[in-house]
């Protein structure tokens, strides 16, 4: 997840006031609708050395009535603690009905410090994870909306903020060896946390990644993200208010009206720009191969896959490849590159259209299990399982919950198929809005190829926006280093096939090698 | 789990005939009613060689109409399975809406014979517990409504059944070198199979163990769980019917009638006795020790308590003692005898009353996190976090939902306990009811005893019947085999006071010999 960040991502002065401004009045309403509806909150922060959690705890708190809430702050283990099971200090410190709860580090010190300086030895880091899943699946039925943050920042950064601490005699104290250590070990650290964030990265409590380099861009994702999460309590804890109602009206048999007339604070008028944290603007759509050079190239890395196909044949190594990406944006093109010159009984292309009555009958996973090639095959799926996170949630086909899940329903698939010995890899092809008009434009002009653009391509591209959220969360929440996203630059189609191809390519031989096989 | 079936259970020709007919009746009316309301459930039955899986499907299917349900029976994995991650099979058989699927043996294979026989490697197996979890409660999730049975018979039994296999050339062949094999190691595979089963119980997929000894029960007890499990299939189909129709409301902001006058077929007339798997009634309640002996054992067995309590707290280890019991069993008497000698600064006695409004406003099991014991102490409980299977349960204090939602749990924090070192006994200290109104009666008629009977004491013996429904559900599914219950017969005070004394002292022994420490 922290490879997505922007961590360049600023926002001006102007649009900071503007937004902290109605993100206040927000939040303190909510404050008061927490306490009177019996909801509860708690946030916690975690990240790294010197990325400013208690600064940004501080900038946190500042919109709430300080009678309404509570801090704590989580140091090493104390005395007390040490003579209790691991979670026991946090379950006293949860939120009852009503409370909205702080915490500047959290149950998650024993999966970072605590692994990194192996208090917690690795033959129970499966077991930590699954305790922390479990202690926070029950404060999720209990009814507990529980906020993860997680402040980012990069080692060029941290560097930095460490030299200037040590510097002055008011803050030199704050850094010791310790944090000299952890700093030279970033990367091992970084590994750590990702693995952490994805294995406690679930549909009721996702983690929310905070872009340390920006205390402005920083604040205002946090309240808001505070805001989501307070708003969702709020109505979660009036389902289940509807659902004991609901309980008793059956029991009774005494039907009578539903009160839906009740409504939160209204809607912020938040641009979702101002909240990106890992844009696909950034993506450079400028990179291009030369036609000439395309010409030369393909054959060569096509000839070099079909080598590939036959060893993966005769090792029984089945492979996935998953393309997804904008209309238009040439997922067709790059397809038939990638398979034009491979052996025929060898792979599947599968084509991914709106569920049949059947396949809705079935759990939404269903229909791509059913399809996992054989050992030893390679199946090249054209859109994919991700439907269920893009258009079935841009379009409201499934419920919120049922999306949300999805992430971790989707990571838990892939990572069956991995641990089968799967290769599996995953395109996201990218295009911008321009080069998509341009290219929609040229095909309603192109007599043959005017059945490629229809009303609907038309219509989703209005929705750009909505995708691109749902996009950027899916890259965001659903890749894990075992089964990483592969963005591809595609507003020039040659540099886009040619990628694809390295890409597959360059898996496979990864998947060699791993298994000591040469090719 | 295994542990508590009461083999020896039988149901008479009369009264399995009667409860037959209507069960049948009923079934199929459920039947008809899940393909209409597009509910859908998979019954699966696993149980040791010779336990009579075959036979009793075949029992279970009568009921039902042919053209209604699909039956899988899942030998040893295909050539096509193996070319496939270990859950594709099964994700292709699980049934869609408005259909019921029954496995003859199920995914758990590969925990069971596939664990026993090293095909699956002791380092994948919480991953593979892992992956089974995780696919049922997706089922769960998208609607399925899972019922699983293992059919269970002894060791003497399964002997039984082999020699008579072997014995006729008709179905000699049905026992190979393997199954005696297996025969031989029933004791590894009985401790394979309670780890099995209790690491996946979970509250939306229960297990429903069968007492394979007896045909008619099983059936009876089979044909009646998938009932209750089609009624709920259905009504929860309903409420996520009307979850959607409440969320388009919502949207639409035109509140209308609820209608919640559609009832489901009439309730079956089943007395629960029938269907009791693990009969409180075989406790043998006539255990008796002489005034005398007590007089004499009593104060040695208080000494030896004594000398470990302090090595308890030399080598810091916590203990907690749970006391369960029917009112008046006589658990006030019993933690007196096995405090009184007890050095007070290391142990505290905890009386679980009704929860207050601050620990009403929090998670269930909150309040008794915050009162663990320090490492070295002792925690004597007198009632406990059972509160919510019992009384909570047998007086609609809590949802269904999360009653069964409570037994994971529970037992997910007691193996936190564990982990951490504790020691757990837990006692269910057992009286029937006659001893109970004798007792009742004496303390009416006592003036100095009097404030011990209550009003709600005699309400809650009227409910006997239920709340012995509730404990034998407990008793069945919190005996994990770190944890286990002690039934302590109770009828005569003083066997029950030693019988605790003895249990508490031997647990402790056996937690100081596997540290390596000499008492």
């Amino acid at each position: 997840m922290l490879d997505q960040i922007d961590l360049n991502k600023k926002i001006s002065k102007e649009a900071y006031k503007s937004i902290l401004d109605s993100l206040s009045a927000k939040l303190g309403e909510l404050q008061r609708a927490v306490r009177e509806e019996k909801a509860s909150v708690l946030v916690l922060l975690e990240g790294w050395d010197t990325a400013g959690k208690g600064t940004l705890l501080g900038r946190a708190l500042r919109p709430f009535d300080p009678r309404g809430f509570k801090v704590y702050n989580v140091g090493k283990a104390s005395e007390e603690e040490l003579m209790r099971p691991y979670l026991w200090p946090f379950w006293s410190k949860t939120p009852a009905k009503g409370q909205i709860v702080f915490m500047n580090r959290s149950w998650y010190r024993r999966l970072l410090e605590g692994r990194f300086d192996k208090i917690l030895p690795e033959g129970d880091v499966s077991e930590a994870f699954d305790e922390t899943r479990n202690f926070e699946r029950q404060l999720h039925l209990s009814g507990t909306k529980l906020v993860k943050f997680f402040i980012h920042i990069s080692k060029k950064e941290q560097k930095k903020r460490l030299e200037e601490l040590s510097k002055s005699s008011a803050s030199a104290w704050r850094v010791s060896e310790t944090e000299w250590t952890r700093h030279k070990h970033y990367d091992d650290i970084f590994a750590l946390t990702e693995e952490m964030l994805h294995a406690t990265d679930t549909g009721a409590s996702p983690w929310s990644i905070v872009n340390g380099h920006d205390e402005r861009s920083a604040e205002v994702y946090m309240l808001s993200t505070m805001a989501k999460a307070m708003e969702e309590s709020i109505m979660e804890n009036r389902d289940d208010l509807l659902f004991h109602k609901k309980q008793f009206l059956q029991n009774n048999a005494n039907p009578s009206k539903e009160n839906s007339s009740e409504t939160l604070p209204g809607k912020l008028g938040l641009s979702t720009a101002d909240l990106r944290i890992n844009s696909l603007d950034n993506i450079d759509l400028s990179l291009s191969i030369p036609k000439s050079a395309y010409k030369k190239e393909l054959p060569k890395l096509q000839e070099r896959l079909r080598e590939i196909q036959y060893a993966l044949y005769r090792e029984r190594i089945p492979a996935v490849v998953a393309f997804e990406g904008w209309d238009a944006a040439g997922k067709g093109g790059a397809i038939k590159r990638l398979t034009e010159r491979l052996d025929p009984r060898g792979y599947e292309v599968i084509p991914i259209a709106s569920p049949s009555a059947v396949e809705l009958a079935h759990y939404h996973l269903w229909r791509f299990w059913s399809v996992f090639p054989k050992a030893g095959h390679i199946a090249v799926f054209d859109r994919t399982w991700y439907g269920r996170v893009l258009v079935e949630r841009v379009e409201g086909f499934c419920q919120p919950e049922e999306w949300k899940r999805a992430y971790s329903e989707i990571n838990d698939m892939e990572s069956q198929w991995r641990r089968y010995g799967a290769i599996l890899v995953k395109f996201w092809i990218h295009i911008d809005q321009d080069e998509q008009l341009r290219r929609f434009e040229s095909r309603k002009n192109d007599p043959e190829r005017q059945w490629k653009i229809t009303e609907e391509d038309w219509r989703n591209r209005e929705k750009w926006p909505l995708y691109q959220d749902a996009v950027e969360e899916m890259l965001l929440r659903t890749n894990p280093p075992q089964a990483p996203w592969t963005v591809v630059e595609a507003n020039n189609k040659e540099h886009a096939r040619v990628k694809v191809l390295k890409t597959v390519i360059d898996a496979s031989l990864a998947a060699f090698k791993a298994r000591g096989i040469r090719i």
